[in-house]
């Protein structure tokens, strides 16, 4: 495979790789728990763009949400508009110092503490094209379980012979 | 969701839980990864059996392998047939001092210790419909993803109320 996002080595998101988003990270995942979703982080599309959050349900809505720990973030970025082609729904997430008004108009918005977030403003209708929609659900398939093998097999290297 | 399987709560396999056949789960779980199969344990199907490991690859092919760590343990298992429902390929796997003939001609054949497996026999070609094979990849990667996240933030239940 040479998607490194689908090696069992490559790492997801940590506590410390995120910073100061690390509490964003964890109240978007549980929001988006309680709404049905469940969430990778440090998703790597097709394009090689990295989405901080991809989350699908069981009908296969596919939502993205990039997290800004702060105002610098946020201006750094200036290829967030991409990850709408990848989505049903983007949110921009941030806690509750950022001023929201620098949020573009038409993308969602979430605002977060390490326990949960709300959503104060919901994204556009969009809706992925069938086949997009099929790969990034199978990317997400392939992407979890490669990465909880790692963790429950952690001695295993892909590059060690099998028989 | 009233599904137990896509809670994050529940318990994947663990090494105890799987007593005896540990290894085998191990060396298969490494023999799919180097044909470039990602790996669940513990699925539990639509039709609420569970299967002990299904995998997938790019191509968004689906695999079943039913571990078997003994006699006693094949012999106790009446449903087997029904896991072909739900797959393209299916295979037992056993450990080298079972008796292989025990084992249907019509089936797949893994013979595995903890550090791989080989392929003895290749199961008849079959062919998920479209939709059934979309279902199952996307119950792998809610499942895969709710799995994750109950490690990544295991403070968090599904129960805690979020904002």
């Amino acid at each position: 495979m040479t998607d490194t996002s689908l090696d069992p080595r490559s790492q997801p998101a940590t506590v410390d790789a995120m910073g100061g988003a690390a509490p964003i990270f964890r109240g978007v995942r549980r929001a988006l728990a309680a709404r049905g979703f469940a969430s990778l982080t440090e998703f790597r599309l097709a394009s090689g763009r990295r989405a901080d959050v991809l989350a699908m349900d069981e009908a296969g809505t596919v939502v993205i949400v990039e997290v800004k720990s702060g105002v610098p973030d946020f201006r750094s970025d200036q290829k967030w508009h991409e990850y709408r082609d990848w989505c049903d729904a983007f949110y921009f997430a941030v806690d509750d110092g950022f001023p929201t008004e620098l949020i573009p108009g038409d993308c969602g918005l979430m605002v977060a503490d390490a326990y949960g977030a709300e959503v104060l403003r919901e994204p556009p209708a969009s809706r992925l094209a069938p086949a997009r929609r099929r790969t990034l659900i199978l990317r997400a398939a392939l992407m979890g379980a490669a990465r909880l093998h790692r963790i429950e097999d952690p001695l295993f290297s892909q590059s060690q012979p099998t028989v």
